[in-house]
């Protein structure tokens, strides 16, 4: 069992990409973790693999569920030292093929879900003068392609709240950060529909927890806010 | 009486500032004007004076309203051929400041907004190949500036939003863009505030109108898709 | 013959697209016309032909042929209260396809050039508490492609220059500002080489001459910085 | 003794900040390492402790420089593996304050300065389908601020070529990155002059060195191209 004053990780949005690999990282570098997602199978399986993290059911569009698992995980593990914001869903279309509601929807999951969970961590950093909050963001937070009319305004959206976040709280001590994935994450189904396309061509999940483990690492001297995460052959 | 023939202008944010100046200056270009704003006075005030304007209540951020305001101006005046956006409040605070009320709020009036506005308007100008969409934006679209955590997210949205629709709907023949307000728009009250300023360091109401007027007339092989106003004295 | 007291334009960069028009543009809104070119054809030819124009040579990347023109110009038609640089030359290529030679002499005429034509014009500006100096910039001047190892860093150092001038002389009554020529400027040349092209999905060099126009209109209090002219079918 | 094997880095601007940070970080990680810099005081005393380094004189100016620098560095130590480019002066002033001289020479030192060293580099590394270079920028590659006249100009082409010759050599498998240092870097000198100020609200050296060796040991599947040094206590 690993000692109570092991750092806390709260990786939010744990699928089998980026949210596992986010989880792996921070486990093998000595965080508890505390593993969140709508729904539990994948949690569970890690929560009982990895040491000394913790499996939470939490829908980020949802502010009485996100209020409840970072009461459980609190409990359990402590205050959050590291959040990991990795929920972002959102329908791709144009603004003629998306509805008002999956507009909502995918600005509830990406930006408000960042400002809940944030809510529920910032507190306890201020109060320590310490912590990170690591947002997971996508091409979309820079720019608003013509086929991402829901999903696009949406991660624009989180990405202005981290800005404005790591403005206010930086001088607090606590570093806000956002990875700008621009590219596609590695997968089978990803790859799968690219057959032809070296492996490494998608964005190995790995490398965005190697991201996310150096921000947090990085001396309060010399912090960066927005970093790429991009394969070599991208056309950008 | 103007002719049935004058093509249409629906100015959504009718306060005494933006959006009187842009419904002045479009009712002098010609245009028959849908003036539409959550209260009544300014509105019902400008319908009595300009020639062809009409006013409709109309809250940008509740569906149902923005479907209502935008029939009865159909019905009124025809199909809609430039649409200025003009509603955008929204508190400023930092993260610890707003809550999520504040940052939803902002959110709809700007963000769901246009969108809801944009929904009304865009399969008439699809349908004839021409139209224009004009937003009016803020510093906050560029920046999430720390005491913007609820105010720039949602500025940041409606900016994805409008640049989704410019790059689709270009090619369809309807010019999106978005006008970036930096600086303190010209107002008694806020020369109250800044007694010691000069007028033209505050933004002119009729300049921001003249830019919008500019955009519409634009030859479509030479579009702008952003565009500042910024006093001359402003450090940015 | 023009009284003495039209303003007076300087056109630097009068070639047969963007520089001619601007010229006659500025010629049609009553200004004394400077035309400035390497060659003297086009330029002899515009000036015999529009009212109050005369024609300069003038290599925008050596120091002693903009000063020989700009003294020549100030002799005959008076101080320059408009400056439109349109000298913006460049190879296309790979870092591994330039020279160090192509990529100094890019940045002679973009950036230097608009250095040493805005050394010329400014002085009598600021005397005067105004003036207006339009940039015609390119898609390069925001991003560095991968063909553009040559001509993007020349066209992001005459933005830099031009932006650095804007917030330096703004509160000194000078407007600065750029154009951002995003997509193919319609020319003979460029519809032979894409016959099925439409005409309007090339940029219309009047139409670049008519936000020239309204930019130098600005009243002070809204004045813009950057400004894109692209077609209505470009991707971007 | 090390290694011939081990990796080599060239470090081109060595001073006693960053340079000498990059070079001792460099040198902790296995490399063998060229110092270069215009004068050779603290190339030969960093030379002399620094396991396998060796210093060169060099003005990244001077075309003759370089290739001298970078042969004699070849023929010591092989082909370069990691460029870091750290040589980037500047004369700070407003467009009235700086001369032509000055403009060309801070775009000397900064573009055409990684123009020439990369040029130097490239072919080995695209030959054997590996390498890194990484450039130290600065807030001025982002803004031109009104008082980088001179130095706004010269870093954004700075950037602006590192934008291109990231994304032609990333598919080769070559990884240019850009460092943007947005604050003041920690010297005697600055402390000096702001003593209230705690020392780490200015850039610790290392911390930018920090960040270059995590850019080089990136997956090529998630490469970063922009990221920023800048102090917790920053205002941006």
């Amino acid at each position: 069992m690993p000692s109570e004053k092991a750092p806390v990780c709260a990786v939010v949005g744990v699928g089998p990409g980026n949210g596992e690999a986010l989880a792996r990282r921070f486990a093998a570098d000595g965080y508890a973790v505390a593993l969140m997602a709508r729904k539990p199978e994948l949690t569970a399986r890690l929560a009982a693999e990895l040491p000394a993290a913790k499996a939470y059911t939490c829908d980020v569009a949802d502010a009485a569920s996100v209020a409840a698992a970072f009461a459980a995980a609190r409990a359990d593990l402590g205050e959050v030292d590291v959040l990991l914001v990795n929920a972002g869903s959102g329908v791709w279309g144009t603004f003629e093929e998306v509805s008002a509601a999956d507009f909502e929807q995918a600005w509830r999951v990406n930006a408000l879900g960042l400002f809940l969970c944030a809510k529920q961590v910032v507190p306890a950093m201020r109060a320590r003068g310490k912590g990170a909050i690591v947002v997971v963001g996508a091409t979309a937070s820079r720019r608003g392609g013509a086929r991402a009319a829901a999903f696009g305004p949406a991660k624009m959206a989180q990405k202005g709240l981290a800005e404005s976040m790591a403005r206010h709280l930086g001088p607090a001590g606590v570093h806000v950060a956002l990875i700008v994935v621009d590219g596609v994450v590695r997968s089978p189904a990803a790859q799968g529909r690219s057959p032809d396309r070296p492996a490494d061509a998608f964005i190995a999940p790995a490398g965005i927890a190697d991201i996310a483990a150096s921000l947090v690492r990085q001396d309060r001297s010399a912090w960066s806010f927005e970093v790429e995460a991009r394969p070599f052959t991208e056309s950008w």
